[in-house]
């Protein structure tokens, strides 16, 4: 059975993948050059899809810098050294963006016949982004079934969020128990000149503090 | 009070935008270059919106021909002569079409602190799109509240859709009495080399019908 991934270069997004392709789905990855800070990302997502043998990989060029509002595509600072158990929002809330994404998905989804969509959304490290929570997973997964063709025509199309519940040091050692190989992924928001992590963002401290958890080492950063 | 509108340089996107108007809301107008058969309409956008005096117009590119799975983004033929009382879907059915869209302007909206979204859907005439029904624009703007930062923090996103049950010469009727000119609008699928209207896809069909039943020459034809 098909299913699209959106695939982003990060570590969840491809331990959701590698779970789904362990669950027997033929895996089309969907990856959105989306105008990024770290357009880095994309290079980690074709590594990554190459390493988990993706039968189809589609880059989408979107530029949301046209719409802005986040400081992932907009002149604004990246936070550092943010309190990670803020509740508020941070400032690399992309308005939208899983919406869109998960849009975009179902649409080819429709197209090659699958109704199955993973994503590697996770609602405890990352509450602070709405887009990210399973209320509103489902909410989208009716949109999908009300708003295409084969929805309203029967079929049933499915949300999957296998790491929706899990810290990030439980994906880790997950993804280390499916063989995965992390030094392909890239997960800094605003990475130096040279492509390395800068070990500040959020996005840098919540994977390093995954490791640590995990008791591994990050092979990131020992390359 | 801000709204963002889809405008798509069609005749029912331009009047649902002029309705917004007439409620005082100032518009600003989203067009996608999506890769659309007759991209002749973007034109038709263009001149829409200033006849419209929109504050800004934006218009974004995403080549859903990547995704195809239309007549309208693909080589399937776009079809002529078809009953337009069949209850089938039709080829020129773009897989999520208006999830993509509508998610896009949310987007948008949430970065101008509008929380109006104004779409020209009209669910009698084109029944045959699940994205054009009520209900599921109703999940949408669940959707539009969940994902976001605004509606996660109270804010209230709404969709309007002013024509959702009015049909096309109802709708002709109401543009006429706000002056608008629909000879600016362009409504063909699938428009000749020289630009001019084919006459015989669906939307060039619903539109000519819409002109009759309203009494009224369609100034696009007149010119």
């Amino acid at each position: 059975m098909r299913a699209v991934v959106l695939l982003s270069g990060g570590l969840d997004s491809y331990t959701a993948a590698a779970i789904a392709k362990r669950q027997r789905f033929t895996l089309f990855a969907l990856t959105i050059h989306y105008g990024q800070r770290h357009a880095r990302e994309i290079d980690a997502a074709r590594a990554v899809a190459r390493a988990l043998g993706i039968e189809r990989h589609l880059e989408m060029d979107l530029d949301l810098r046209a719409i802005g509002g986040s400081s992932l595509t907009s002149d604004l600072d990246v936070p550092r050294g943010r309190d990670l158990d803020a509740e508020t929002i941070p400032s690399t809330y992309v308005p939208a963006r899983n919406t869109i994404f998960l849009s975009l998905a179902v649409g080819w989804a429709e197209v090659l016949g699958a109704h199955d969509i993973v994503i590697g959304v996770n609602a405890l490290d990352y509450s602070g982004y709405p887009d990210c929570r399973p209320e509103f997973i489902a909410a989208f997964e009716r949109v999908a079934n009300l708003g295409t063709r084969d929805g309203v025509e029967g079929a049933r199309f499915r949300i999957h969020t296998p790491l929706i519940s899990l810290g990030k040091a439980d994906i880790i050692r997950r993804g280390a128990e499916l063989g995965l190989d992390y030094g392909l992924t890239h997960s800094c928001y605003d990475p130096q000149a040279n492509g390395r992590p800068c070990g500040a963002c959020d996005s840098c401290r919540l994977r390093a503090k995954g490791f640590r958890e995990a008791g591994m080492p990050d092979p990131l950063l020992l390359r």
